[in-house]
């Protein structure tokens, strides 16, 4: 397994981290297999979506915020960060990728995205590749 | 790694192709792993739910509809589709089946769906099967 | 792969189970790959959250039945439960968890849950452990 540093921003940011997810694929030798990334952090994910139009990043940013608001009147949580969580949990913890010829098998469009729900933060993202 | 493809005819639909993924699965003679199904495409998803009764597949499209509109007064992705990628970050991009003696360990009533959130098109689905 | 009973008590409802799977792993011998934790069921999920203030799960379930009631005017289901069919797909039937060391690289605050959305019922959890 290993791991690298996330330095966000904003609040709320997806920060996309392909190459780097790449860079430990490549350095570890899997030729064939998958390879699992996976967010240490309860609010914070990780997504797979498109990397070509920033626009797309900014929607979705925009209805998780509308959707799920940072005050709500029955929430408990004292630390104000209920929504982080709960996008947390909807958005998940962890993307599998698939690796073949010891590159990944991406769509065209498609870029890993750290998703930061409560920051600015210093994040981990951990990295284990299965396969030969 | 091997792939298929899945021709989808509305919008927004549920496709399921449960028996395409095991028809992979016993082609690759894995007894004992897992089998991770991927979607490359950043407007549709996978998921696994009932596969009994298709009004599951319409109440949960119909949710997903009125909850996440095609039109929202802030959305600036040109192409008019950002509801379909904030959908595909929310279902995901893989699911990941576990696999014994040769078949999926899927409950009673569960299936795997492509789940098209921006047809109608002709898409593609990559399964990679790891064990012994 | 081997798996437990969950007994849930409530209707919506979120039991930790982090100790119940690395039982499993521990028994397993695994030190190092990945651990897949499974739910056989359509209207519960998994998912990583945190364990540390028992409030977060009440937030993130109070915003779940609110956003995702039980009764909306066009489910066609007959069986009342469409929308823990919903809560499924969006929270997710599978988590990954990493293994190294022979433990869980969880983050500090980490926990895993199973998510009940239609209880309360007897549940079953699978458990898939791969590496070496």
């Amino acid at each position: 397994m290993e791991s690298f540093e996330v330095k966000t921003r904003q609040r709320t940011e997806f920060v996309e981290i392909t190459d780097r997810v790449r860079q430990i694929l490549q350095g570890n030798g899997i030729r064939d297999g998958i390879c699992v990334v996976y967010c240490p952090h309860t609010t914070a994910a990780l997504t797979i979506n498109e990397n070509a139009d920033p626009d797309v990043v900014h929607d979705m940013l925009s209805w998780l915020n509308r959707s799920i608001p940072q005050q709500q009147p029955d929430f408990r949580h004292g630390e104000g960060n209920s929504d982080a969580h709960i996008k947390s949990s909807l958005v998940g913890a962890s993307v599998t990728l698939l690796v073949e010829n010891g590159d990944f098998v991406l769509g065209r469009w498609q870029g890993v995205y750290f998703c930061e729900f409560d920051g600015p933060r210093t994040r981990r993202v951990h990295v284990q590749c299965l396969g030969k």
